[in-house]
């Protein structure tokens, strides 16, 4: 069981056995999260860098965990800290760390396909961890684990996501992946945030959302990440509120064991009422221990993986 | 040998017994410490949270320290890194620590009761690492170990504490402890760095450094905390140095063996002279030794006495 | 085979004897990077401080990962989050550093000779990783070690060093330790960024970098440190790009088997071409690699040869 590629890149390039194998994998990795000893040796002595040119908490602590669950040994690189504000460009700072020895980069970056030109200049795995508004594959494969885990499957299962898509990698990459494994997608949001290139995509777009909601076995509401609009956007907060704030009484037009999902961290009153957050059909902090388990098995697949090939 | 307690979240409300067992345990660490390899495999797989909203040095590297003497995964998020920028409520936070699998959170605070909101909102042990100008248990409980080890017995010495009581959470949570142990306790200060509600306390409050030095077995010289202070605040630095700077005369005043004891950093010349800070009979390098020790044995007993409970 | 110093904090004060102990440690050292567990418990429960009062990463995350490699446990403070900013001495830190336990401490500072004072002040190993203009030694020994490692010999290579002499610890070493092993040094560069006590060392000095880089077995290129120099200096970068940035044509000057090196991180297009950069002539990825297992020997000498002869 490993992966046909040296990279986790994106979903849309992806295929459906690829996320299986990694869905598969990730279920034996939650086996050992769940033991009162949380550690394997299976990685020890390598070497996996995190590479982030933007700040981030949740998914740079996942995978550092992960590294950590599987014995390897981590190194963090934050923009500010990094060599990139003395001005060397990306590919020194790939060739920098394939000479101190780095088995795996994760690399989290503001421009979209950075971690495509990673992965083009060096030759061990990069795992994108997020890549402007382009895909956050990592965020996509924990949601998809964690509907399967509900659900026992994707295929047929209706997803309606709700929020600022156009600007959002993890709807893109969700809804790449919901795709191939079969899922029936929504999209929910005014207009103005919806993506401009709508027909590519397989999905049903609803500017209302409690007709969006009507019967869907999953909401998957988006942050609103107010840093990446302008000044002065449609809809406002207030507005966004009003009219795409999920509340209890929405809940009830879905099927009665609908799962409520977040990316995470929620903006409580605003995308997500605080009740509704912790909720028992909330699966919000499934979705973080997922995230170990499934970061655990990319970092397995392709470092092991990748190895077992040479 | 277990504590009846979940967290630690101040000597306020910690028993004697408790704070007796802790010193005890600190004990069999500290002979851990002594060793060429001064690492066990005690919480192997176990991970430890670092939560700072306020910058630490000391304390935060002392906790590190600590779990990985004790063989546990360390994971640091700090307020300006973690998602609090973000606007994730603490009750977020705690519930995101706990699906990433956390076995302890160490929180330090700007606010006082931010440590107990935590520990209520999460079922595993929080170890208060200070809450604003409430409590800073640790500290108090390496100075007490400190003590003890010098002097054999708590119970019956005499130890002034000088400095801006008022805002300091050092003092606070040693005044609690030591009067628990049975020390007879001073307050050495002008009136305007004393608490309030001086009168709940089990102490004797002095305004002339002379008169309270005399015959003390410990002198515990508070850090003058400028950032805390507003600015025009009386005494300046300039007037504390010369009416509560501690000089070697002082000294002289105590008993011979006295101890001087500070919670660190100095400042030299202000609350303590540097010919002082490093007399053999100052046990500032004692205490900062003694914190990794008094932590180890928090870690031990809040995690693996949790488990052993179940 | 064991060094007869506690510290290292300079090329100037290092024996040739001992220059080559560590390149002849560092080969072993290197032999274990080169496996595929990249491990070796040897300094197991040892504490290895990194005190950086100015930002690094290359020379950081190295120092880190020589930890790592040989199991020890790091620690790293840096200038913004060490009580530094709270006014506390350097001898204060020190004593901090040797109560919690450290075994050694890597130390950068702005400040020429406050390695030696560290040195000077604690009992256990120090080891400089820059102390402003003054000298940069283990750069100067995976430089050294790179040399021998392509070259067979140091002895009798001629290496020019081109760019602002006058400011680079990473020349200032480099000079000593070519010296040392019997090398030519030249040195090419405008007067302006040349040292003023040029007699001082034995070295060639050239204006002219078509004249200095005729016939070298190496030319090692220095990054041209703008924050070191006030605005307005001479030469401006564009001056400096024309008349010292070293172009493929330059190479051809050189012996046909002459290394290209540069400590990193490299400024393309001002010191150093892109094509020359990635040349196969050019060692700088190796200068990387190499970095860590000098690290790594450096580590353990210090560490355990301290150790052996208690």
């Amino acid at each position: 069981m490993s992966l046909a590629t040296k990279d986790l890149l994106g979903l849309e390039n992806l295929t459906q056995e690829n996320i299986e194998i990694i869905l598969d994998n990730a279920k034996s990795m939650k086996e050992v999260l769940g033991r009162s000893i949380k550690k394997v040796p299976t990685l020890r002595g390598k070497l996996v860098v995190n590479l982030f040119y933007e700040p981030s908490t949740r998914t740079k602590s996942s995978f550092s965990l992960a590294a950590k669950r599987l014995s390897a040994d981590g190194m963090s690189l934050s923009a500010k800290r990094s060599s990139v504000v003395k001005g060397e460009s990306l590919v020194d700072t790939a060739r920098t760390l394939r000479a101190l020895g780095a088995d795996a980069v994760v690399m989290r970056h503001g421009v979209p396909g950075a971690a495509k030109l990673l992965a083009e200049t060096i030759d061990i795995p990069v795992l994108n961890a997020g890549d402007g508004a382009h895909e956050h594959p990592t965020q996509a494969l924990l949601d998809l684990f964690t509907i399967q885990e509900r659900k026992k499957n994707i295929a047929g299962q209706k997803v309606a996501i709700v929020g600022d898509i156009k600007h959002s990698r993890v709807a893109r990459s969700n809804i790449w992946g919901l795709n191939k494994l079969g899922a029936e997608v929504r999209l929910i949001g005014p207009s103005t945030l919806m993506p401009e290139q709508i027909e590519d995509l397989d999905v049903e777009v609803y500017s209302d959302l409690e007709a969006g909601l009507k019967n869907v076995d999953v909401a998957y509401l988006l942050r609103i990440q107010r840093e990446r609009q302008d000044k002065g956007f449609f809809p406002t907060i207030k507005e966004y509120t009003k009219f795409y704030g999920v509340r209890e009484k929405h809940l009830k037009l879905a099927k009665e064991d609908a799962l409520i999902m977040h990316p995470g961290p929620i903006n409580r009153g605003i995308e997500i009422s605080s009740q509704l957050a912790y909720d028992e059909q909330s699966v919000i902090e499934d979705q973080v221990s997922n995230g170990v388990a499934i970061r655990m098995a990319l970092l397995y697949l392709l470092i092991e993986g990748g190895n077992q090939d040479e």
